[in-house]
């Protein structure tokens, strides 16, 4: 068992789709960490997220070498092992909470960082009442990341620009290629992006044109209702105007029915629905409708895993956040979130603000209708505004025989302590 | 008209599929041509290929400024339009081999410089004739393009090398995205990648893992007939020992059948087939028959198009082929195709030779057995080494805002000097 003295470790556990900088993150709490020994111990990273604080099974990050943790700072993915689960609350399973304690104190841990979304900052809310609830003293700081930008109150999410960035170089390159087939084949060009209920990421395609680059890109999100006339009517007069055109359809656009468009499409031989995504379903209307030759592509997991294309200011804002979520934890706070606080556009600023996690949990941040154009398939000056900053920079990771050279922790367990087993539900 | 002792003109044009790196190629051509105005004139490129030779839609590349001309090095796609249109044999239709003597003559034209794949090799073959056939003196060179790097003597094909440096950048990327969500969520990704008749870009997924970073890959070759079975039992046993695997599927496997897998897939709702790639056919097998929860990607055009993370090695060929193509036109030599001879690959090293189009039009280049695992779902040693130098080093284009700066030319008209029109068939 630890002193009584010694410091309190720290739980850090990744939750949640993983990102290209949410090991960013990580790299900012652990080597922060590892600069207040006095105060913080270890950091010790639950495997597979919060499952890892559920059964014990801790990384001691104390193992890793300096170098290997700075790696993280340009590794895509999560690098302890991220989880989808989702803690009930205390009155609907208690056991996982006196579990989470008996856990925390065999382990000497006094602070708990978890880095995720919205449903993860409802689990980092609850995991910071436990000093109230069950008397266990625990601060409990969540670090934001999600590549659906969609928490409240932080300007932006880490994650969400490299995503961005992704897809707007994505959109810039295809339709070049697009417009030298257009004359004798392919006319248009569909690509299918994430977000099934906020467009921001489809709203990225959209800087793939601007003032020094003119293309024709036609956006399609989730938050317009889709209308295949209006649509069609679009993609012909560009088509007309520039001889082809690219389509970025966020995967979670609806019919007027309310039914995603992915499902209205294929059914296998079986009978199985949905094959293929929304992609494919927009690319034969395009054909059956207009007669235009297509190709379309899904960026699935590329988009959110390309970190040799990220974007340099969403990996300092995710180090950041990491760094601030210890300082926080440090300065004796809990129950909150670093945000990222926009001070000016022009050149860009920005600086770390904080949230309180009661104002965080569970709210989606959608994009702002006037950051869609008024025919509902563009992006307004304002979003360009927004948008414009969060891709800005490269942050190249190292490369060796022309391949990123990405970190592959040791993650050595922490001896467990306990000997009951615990269930997941 | 030009001058009887003017040096002649030379006509370049892109044909087929493009890349990231033809118009390195083009850079090449037209900056060499420009060091040797004495015997060169100008660089005249067809709007959309030779089709631009046949509708007399020239692009005097004279107008661009060498600023213009050297960002083609970093700029994707064919900045003169490209077209699939492949003429016929002189017996089948003299009339299109008449008109280009025609368009030829009256623009001073002595040199064809033709950049493209097998199909084009076999045009710029019967262009190279014309002397012969037709009384009509010109020097045909081919420039060789294509990412299908199904070209024969050369020892690889510019454009492939960049897109397997996406492939395998990609495949490593999304590799570490599904490990980190595998505990609970997807177990299997599978990205289907180009190449309907040979496996050199699906090869090029196996170069994920290596033997610093050990990766669960399974690739499924259009060389290798598909068995469900087998594959299944690979993906199974890749999962029991990893917790996940990743697939990269070539769009041309076929089962054995010998039907594209892609086609046994999806019927849309009206009974139109085949609205999905071959990605979501596998996922769904992998579903059904292990329980896998799977995510799927088709880069499409995004691979070829990804200027963004180009392969140094690449660049260099490319640029390298367009100017000892012009170098052979000013040595004097016809119904050529300047080749990578590599000496060594350890230093990798290669050197131009040259080959003789009648060896290089309309032969494809298989992958080599010895090249593909025995059990059929990996590369080889012998594969590795010839791959790896070819992916080797990064090319960044600019960036301005977040987004790489790609050229986009004035394309300026030669004007017309016929009064007859030419219609395509």
């Amino acid at each position: 068992m630890a002193k009584k003295d010694a410091p309190k470790n720290a739980f850090y556990a990744q939750s949640g789709g993983v990102t290209s900088v949410i090991n960013a993150s990580a790299c900012g709490v652990i080597e922060t960490a590892r600069k207040h020994r006095g105060k913080i111990g270890k950091v010790y990273a639950g495997r597979h997220g919060i499952i890892g604080a559920l059964t014990e099974e801790l990384i001691d990050t104390s193992k890793e070498s300096a170098r290997a943790i700075a790696g993280l700072r340009h590794t895509p993915s999560g690098a302890f092992g991220s989880c989808r689960y989702k803690l009930k609350s205390l009155e609907e399973n208690r056991a996982e909470y006196e579990r989470l304690i008996e856990v925390f104190e065999a382990h000497n841990i006094g602070y708990f960082l978890y880095n995720g979304g919205g449903d993860s900052a409802d689990t980092c809310l609850k995991v910071s009442q436990l000093s109230k609830t069950l008397g266990y003293p625990i601060q409990a700081i969540h670090v934001p990341k999600t590549v659906d930008n969609d928490l409240p109150i932080t300007d932006n999410c880490p994650g969400f620009g490299s995503v961005a960035k992704y897809i707007a170089v994505s959109t810039r390159e295809a339709s070049f290629d697009v417009a030298s087939m257009a004359k004798t084949s392919t006319k248009v060009f569909v690509l299918e992006v994430m977000g099934r209920h906020a467009g921001w990421i489809a709203a990225a395609g959209g800087l793939a044109s601007d003032e020094t680059t003119e293309l024709p890109v036609v956006i399609l999100f989730p938050e317009v209702v889709f209308d295949q006339d209006k649509f069609l009517a679009k993609v012909d007069a560009m088509v007309k105007k520039y001889g082809y055109c690219s389509v970025v359809v966020s995967e979670g656009v609806r019919n007027p029915e309310g039914k995603f468009l992915a499902d209205a499409g294929a059914k296998d031989a079986f009978g199985h629905t949905q094959l293929g995504g929304v992609a494919p379903v927009v690319a034969t209307m395009l054909k059956d409708n207009l007669g235009l030759k297509y190709h379309w592509a899904v960026a699935d997991y590329l988009q959110r895993a390309a970190r040799h294309v990220a974007s340099r200011t969403d990996v300092e804002q995710a180090y950041a956040m990491g760094k601030a979520a210890v300082q926080f934890a440090l300065a004796g706070k809990n129950a909150v979130m670093p945000t990222v606080v926009r001070s000016s556009n022009k050149p860009y600023r920005w600086k770390i603000g904080e949230a309180s996690l009661s104002r965080v949990a569970n709210l989606e941040k959608k994009m702002p209708k006037n950051f869609i154009t008024k025919d509902g398939f563009g992006i307004t000056q304002r979003c360009r505004d927004y948008l414009a900053p969060l891709i800005k920079g490269e942050d190249y990771p190292p490369y060796r025989n022309g391949l990123p050279q990405y970190v592959q922790l040791k993650n050595v367990a922490v001896p467990k302590k306990l000997d009951s087993e615990f269930k997941l539900k």
